[in-house]
């Protein structure tokens, strides 16, 4: 049996578009004499289709690619996942389901049973559990269909579920596990993966085809990297990661085992391709082609500029460089050298009058008060103005260049510098940053190396660092993480060594700054915990506040 | 016996607090010689604590709180809603669980086995649901405690779930019903929970003692109305909405029946009163007291105005007017006529000198485009700024005066006239807007008359008119409530009449503005379904766009 892998990057409620992806996936299978080729969870829809789900026009656009794809698969058999309804009338109103199609007709639908209800993930919000297990025989050959989640819970080792599908399949002895996943990425999830299906493996001794969504979808990034395993446990073929790929493989190849292709893994080096696609699909499904980034000179907007022209390519890439008064002189030569580094369009404004025309209103009503962050806030504001004044006269999509470390802390200015249609690196701490900015001056100097060494500044105030109100980014960031990514409470995170004043300074920072992250931009998930959807926090709580 | 209910506003993680506020109301149960106090559902930690409670920290907070109120229970008993760990590894870690605290000790507990996954509600992502039922004797009375929605499956009418607490509980031949809830406001909802409470006793014959949350947790308003019920289906007591109250009941009265009282209910009177409660927990709970608001003359503003004034007092509300060269004469005389009319304070900054300063220096960068929205932007960001600025200098939150119909369909400025922190009306249509101001003037104008009949505008360019570019609000808030509210498709809106383009042109404006939405502040819910965490959209989807 010839087994196809089309690992497409679809696009949430774009069916025509899916549906036409997936159809050319079926004659190239059909030119590679494949028996069978197989699409990834809620292919027909794209993941996550979020609340659009309960909308029964939704649902009935998603049958009716199903009967598109059906009246295809006279010659090829399709395994694609799409959601189906739930006949009876208690539980919720739909099953996150996977689709054998094959001579114009549905054979075999099997209903996904371990539904993600944590960080990113809601499909309890939707979806019935499935409850039933069986297996569906093609050619011969008996296979083992599952959804994604369903494959991780081996032998009931993981405390969230109840139920292991794959144990309740065995009865039936299938000869090919296959499971359709929507996965989004985070920098240690391609091991995560690997091990999961190596773990089904060595309880299960069958081959295993495990086909991941590639794209992103707003904030979340999958990442491809489906995986062929060989009974023995080993990996017969890893496709490539952060694109589209179609491969077929001959099934007794598989049981032999031996071709062994691994990708290269590295946390710096995925993160950059994650943003770099995150930014394209984010464009790309929303139609357009133009960025526009603020250029300080600093490491987070040549960071985010270098990943811009990465993803747009330099001619679709702007930028605005808006010295104030408290601008350094090598600011603006820095960010200049970078724009001339990447071939891309800069202008400069300044914005010392601009700032002043605010104070001459303004300074009638301030009382005598002292200059304080309202005067930062009112340059970071006026920048944040000029650039989406550009963004609206010219369709560029404003890229917002916050890292993860000030967004945690609140060092931003809303409406000022944490403006911006998407967050290109709000999922990235300051050092992780800087790991970026070397790996990609790694082969000769695209960020100017002053970028890189001079000590952080927002520059809104005379000789300011970030120094004088932040901890040293390393052990912030140490911090951080513990908090946000390991979810450590205070008691934890002091018992590690870390001076018990600034993890509660640390953690309040990041408390009382919820107001601030609930109104920026989607951020490009690259982390275990990323700010958004994955991490929902009161606004108005009084907890470590 | 004698059962006391604390309807009693928790604040989000705030321990001390709500355990203070819970120890006063045992003392006041303690001289009012009642035998048992009951409060709401999670009040230990206030609803909904969202993600806090994956930190243990938070957890063992929670069991602390129960090891205060049990020393405090000797004389009368508690019955209070807190986490339990889920002690068994399998499954989810937490249980939503009632406590029955007395003579110093945990005596019982019962765990909720509805767990709402849908709208705002997130429970299943936190918590196993409860499997085992049981009732418990207190002085010779058998007490049915059941948490919240565990009281909305009755009989299994629900199709959500497949169990129904309290026939489970039945077995046991309880007496009363006691119900621990957090149920948050929308205008529909008082009627729904009467409505359930009596299908319950209509089932079970039983008296049954209803104890809400009031109070607003960001978006969310927990409206109180608890509600105490006779066996025989009639309301005996409705306590008050959208304020703390504490009342003790003889159980043989309720048993005999008849006291009924009930609280008035009307739509805009709820959503009024619910909106005040919101504006002002928000700001007391996050520890501010004052206000601003830019003002335009127009019916939003004028109506949040209006509103901030009710919750906060009119000397913690100031306004700015920002008129430009767009704006109309009246317009700042209707403005300056409110603030008169409400004692508030009021300072004039024309914008046009500041819209001129950005046009100077964008002019060149423009290359002779025509005057389009990026215009029109620009001076609703110069307004923002300013507010924000004064916002920073003064310690003010700006309040956000956008409508759920210009919300809906991107007629906006983000960072502009979208900017603040809090969205007070973002969940009002604006057909709605004017029936508030209508019921602010039954006494007499506070709103001026001019304001409320004059054509609505947003004054970005010459003799511009909403009517302009968006249909009739009467039209619009139909079809925005069939797709939003009610969930139906254009298919289903057309088929109810409305013209075709038009219900496709309002569905992909909503569509592709959930952009802005994402990045505006927590919208106050009063409806049964809000823009915010209830609505969960993903923004680059290509559906109905």
């Amino acid at each position: 049996m010839r087994i196809a892998i089309a690992q497409l990057n679809y696009h949430v409620g774009n069916f025509a578009g899916n549906v036409g992806k997936m159809l050319d996936a079926v004659k190239k299978a059909e030119a590679a004499k494949a028996d069978v080729v197989c699409f990834s969870e809620l292919a027909t829809c794209a993941y996550p289709p979020r609340d659009f789900l309960e909308f029964d026009d939704f649902i009935l656009s998603c049958e009716e690619a199903i009967d598109t794809l059906k009246a295809a698969s006279h010659h090829v058999a399709i395994i694609v996942g799409s959601p189906t309804r739930n006949p009876v009338i208690e539980g919720k109103d739909l099953y996150n389901s996977v689709y054998f199609l094959h001579e114009g007709e549905v054979k075999f639908v099997q209903h996904k049973a371990l539904l993600p209800t944590y960080d990113v993930f809601d499909e309890y919000r939707y979806f019935e559990p499935g409850s039933t297990f069986s297996t569906y025989e093609f050619k011969g050959v008996r296979l083992a269909l599952t959804v994604c989640e369903d494959i991780w819970n081996v032998g009931n080792d993981n405390p969230l579920y109840t139920v292991c599908p794959l144990d309740e399949m065995m009865a039936d002895q299938p000869d090919v596990i296959i499971n359709a996943s929507a996965s989004p990425f985070n920098y240690d999830h391609a091991e995560s993966r690997i091990h999961t299906c190596k773990a089904n493996i060595d309880r299960y001794h069958l081959p295993m085809f495990y086909v991941n969504h590639v794209g992103a979808q707003t904030e979340l990034i999958f990442d491809g990297g489906s995986l062929v395993m060989s009974p023995d446990g080993e990996i017969f073929d890893e496709m490539v990661y952060f694109e589209e790929d179609f491969k077929v493989y001959e099934l007794d190849d598989v049981i032999k085992g031996t071709q062994s292709v691994e990708q290269p893994k590295d946390k710096i080096l995925e993160i950059h391709d994650a943003i770099v696609l995150g930014v394209k699909d984010y464009f790309g499904k929303l139609g357009f082609s133009k960025a526009i980034i603020g250029l300080s000179g600093g490491i987070d907007s040549a960071v985010t500029t270098v990943l811009a022209v990465r993803a747009l390519g330099a001619e679709h890439v702007r930028v605005l460089l808006m010295p104030s008064q408290f601008s350094s002189g090598h600011s603006v030569d820095d960010a200049v050298a970078l724009a001339k580094n990447l071939g891309i369009q800069y202008d400069i404004i300044e914005i010392k009058d601009l700032y002043e025309a605010f104070m001459t209103k303004l300074t009638p009503l301030f009382e005598d008060r002292p200059f304080n962050v309202t005067e930062e806030n009112i340059q970071a504001r006026c920048r944040g103005l000029l650039l989406m004044a550009m963004s609206n006269k010219f369709g560029n999509i404003l890229l917002n260049t916050s890292n993860k470390s000030e967004a945690a802390v609140g060092y931003g200015t809303l409406y000022g510098d944490m403006a911006g249609g998407l967050s290109v690196i709000g999922d990235v701490y300051k050092t992780e940053v800087f790991a970026l900015a070397r790996y990609m001056n790694k082969d000769g100097e695209v960020i100017p190396e002053n970028t890189i060494t001079k000590p952080p500044s927002a520059e809104l105030r005379p000789n300011q660092k970030d120094s004088d109100s932040l901890p040293d980014y390393d052990i912030l960031d140490e911090i951080l993480f513990q908090y946000i990514e390991q979810q450590q409470g205070p008691k934890e995170i002091i018992a590690m060594g870390y001076d018990e004043a600034l993890v509660k300074r640390i953690l309040r920072l990041v408390n009382i700054n919820e107001f601030k992250r609930y109104q920026t931009a989607p951020v490009l998930r690259v982390s275990s915990k990323a700010f958004g959807m994955g991490r929902r926090m009161p606004i108005v709580g009084k907890y470590l506040s």
